[in-house]
């Protein structure tokens, strides 16, 4: 491995990171609060470490593909460790595990939460938060390539390393104008979104949060009880929407950008997981109102919003779906894992990945049903090599294989089954709440620090789709003659 | 397909069930009860039925891999459907798909039961429901290409679709003299744990019944309370080994007959599996001792029998395991899910296919730390061909949406989410007891028709490794063309 180059690389990511706590220092200061100064001094120590870590002379320029994993790892624990400095300078967060806990959530756009009662923080501290979730969805150190283009190496291994889906997918020849692309079209959206929150009623800061939130699929709300605490319906209108527009594949943005409107109908995942949202509406909603707990408008109403917050992996609710009956739960769940759309800001497994299992399932039957017939996977017309088929069935076993161990760890704690194992289900998939004891009127604070560490890993592996994480913490990467 | 030959060959096994059933009415006859009679109706109507397939004329004698798929899975339903008869007509299960219920369970070795009080049913009635446990142990096609080498065709395709594993393996060049070296190695071993329950003071019957259960890794007791209704110390130590015996591959017994003691402790599989035995007995006995439930003697004796009996998928139970810790209860899922060995009785994914998956991921990970290396995957010094891989791959997907789709469909019946869960990975992996309202003091019985039938397809479809049910349910199959 290429230590000094992976530390230098780090190095600019940390310095950017230091970058993007002003906006929250500005916030402070204009609503004249004491955190102010946790800033400055947070800003301070992330922009000087990752000065001194840029500063590393560089022996030799060669940059493989495990050193971007190396990379896209540590740099996000890092920017969790050094994002964590203003809770706990602050004094809002006062323990270090929980303080990185509550940044990890964030940057991975996760958005579950060790504090118990959020309306009460300083509002420098909510905005940095939600921010976060905001930096993290796209990526952060694609937004560092879109920001500093020229000081990147290896970028494209970067960017294959952080980029979700089976294939990571170039919208122009160069990496930079593909980031800057993807960052525009996210910033755009982000600002409609929190016009259009405005004009629904709710308060300025309280839009910004909640369009960051939903941006970024992250989920981070300003309030206790979530987007519920508003009984706003245009808001949860808007938010319904916008978070399953952000968990669309960017590519199709771009393509209907350059007129190709027809070509998102045309993408087979689009309509997997618009499909997938409508069932599961459908489904919901007449087993929320034969059960008698709603009316049917509430039932629609509730269903809609659970199942676009839950498929994008953002994690908003307005409902205790707690209580709702198990088979309404089970396709909680099941969306839960499916996730939002490779190139998205989702996570989850991705609807992409999703609709190449079942196809390769299908291909195994066909092809003993009609043994002399030529057998390829085709997505949207287009022929899947075998080796993506492969790694997506890969990556499957490895995410059952994370979540069967996560599970056993975290029952260390003496919870029930159902909380075990949907907190683990909660975190891989980034999505924010799970069932029981971490439903929607819950919160991850009475976890063991233990438990929380696993959560860390889960969330950080499950955000970066987990090679960058098990490569670095796999023995064979420190063996001598590896590094 | 072939149906002409599909039917006939259904048609032979259909002929041996009846003979199977011979052994039952000889019992009820030595008992002197009632439910002879029902068993001379039963042995009437299925012989005859298999008699008058068997005499369908044959056009060609083509005979392709899918027919063999479609043999087996047919011939599971069928002596599913067959195997019911003494039950119903002897009203012992009035309900038919009680009545199917059961069989199926009992053919494919699962053990799970609708019957509240089995105590009280009669001997012949009893020992069928335990025979059938035994007979579909090695599986029901198998035997009869033991006992009727002759008759039967495509033997390959068929032993392929039935046997258990990534790959069958034939222990002798001819198929039928293979099957009946596993079943005189079965047979034998069965002799011996009943003569061993005999001295350990289990009365002569239940001995029997209990040694069926085992070698089948069924899991049918007698005894409403299962094993635990005899507090027998030595029967437990004797079921616990037996289990454990029976869940080997049975190909390594060969290799011990033959006087290669050391290729047992060379086998990858059987090291994997016993170790995970081991693993798993000391963290639930100390997990359990430490929670105040038993003493550690008691912890031992029950960690160690519940872990014997899960793992081989078996099901017998002497605790409620179901108040046991979370800790404990997922270990005890985990082992469901893994299985006992390739080749051998039990089912599950079976540990063979979890150690091929756990290198094929350490392999995905390597490939990216040495990209130069050349990775091959080697279980035991043999090279695994990439098909047997990637067959793997997609069995493992399988397995879980069959088991997400079941759960979600069984979740109509309102039960919670723990229940619903594992009732279907009880059933999959034909292990017998679940959690929740399936724990081993519970059973299945008032369930829904609709939910039994989901039950019957996933205990024949995770007895027959799914593809030969798919195939059969695959409505490509049905396609004009392909029949």
């Amino acid at each position: 491995m290429n230590i000094r180059m992976v530390l230098k690389s780090l190095g600019i990511v940390i310095m950017f990171e230091g970058l993007c706590m002003i906006p929250s220092l500005l916030v402070s200061m204009i609503y004249h609060e004491d955190d102010a100064v946790s800033f400055v001094i947070s800003i301070l120590i992330t922009a000087a470490a990752g000065l001194l870590l840029y500063k590393i002379p560089i022996r030799n320029s060669k940059f493989y593909e495990r050193d971007g994993y190396a990379v896209v790892a540590l740099s996000w624990i890092a920017i969790s460790l050094f994002g964590a400095f203003p809770f706990i300078i602050s004094n809002t967060v006062p323990s270090f595990i929980d303080a990185f806990f509550e940044t990890v959530s964030g940057f991975t756009t996760t958005g579950s939460t060790i504090l118990k009662e959020i309306e009460s923080l300083p509002r420098g501290i909510l905005f940095w938060r939600s921010f976060t979730n905001w930096l993290g969805g796209m990526g952060v150190l694609v937004l560092t390539l879109a920001v500093l283009p020229s000081v990147s190496a290896g970028s494209l291994h970067i960017m294959k390393a952080e980029a979700t889906g089976p294939s990571a997918e170039k919208l122009v020849p160069k990496l930079g104008q593909t980031a800057k692309i993807l960052y525009t079209i996210y910033t755009v959206m982000t600002c409609i979104q929190i016009i259009l929150l405005l004009i629904s009623g709710m308060p300025l800061f309280d839009s910004i949060v909640h369009a960051f939130a939903s941006a970024g699929t992250g989920g981070f709300s300003n309030r206790n009880s979530s987007v519920g605490a508003y009984g706003n319906v245009y808001a949860e209108i808007i938010i319904t929407l916008f978070t399953i527009m952000f968990g669309v594949n960017f590519g199709l943005y771009y393509r209907l950008i350059r007129g190709d409107a027809k070509g998102i109908f045309k993408d087979e995942e689009f309509r997997f997981y618009m499909g997938t949202i409508l069932a599961s509406v459908v489904l919901i909603t007449i087993n929320l109102y034969r059960n008698g707990l709603y009316s049917f408008g509430q039932s629609l109403r509730h269903s809609s919003f659970q199942v676009g917050t839950i498929i994008t992996t953002t994690g908003f609710s307005t409902a205790d779906f707690n209580l709702w009956p198990s088979f309404s739960k089970i396709i909680l769940v099941i969306l839960m894992l499916f996730g939002a759309c490779a190139g998205s800001t989702g996570g989850g497994i991705k609807c992409m990945r999703i609709l190449l299992l079942i196809k390769t399932a299908r291909r195994e039957i066909a092809g003993i049903i009609h043994p002399r017939a030529v057998h390829t996977i085709k997505v949207s017309n287009r022929v899947i090599g075998e080796d993506t088929v492969k790694g997506t069935l890969i990556y499957f076993f490895i995410y059952i294989m994370v979540f069967v161990v996560s599970t056993l760890l975290v029952s260390l704690n003496g919870k029930d089954l159902v909380t075990s194992a949907t907190s683990v289900i909660a975190t891989i998939s980034n999505i924010g709440p799970g069932l029981g004891g971490v439903g929607p009127a819950s919160n991850f604070s009475d976890f063991s620090a233990f438990s929380k560490l696993i959560f860390c890993f889960d969330m950080i592996a499950g955000r970066l789709e987990f090679l960058p994480m098990l490569i670095l913490f796999s023995p064979m990467s420190w063996k001598k003659g590896s590094i």
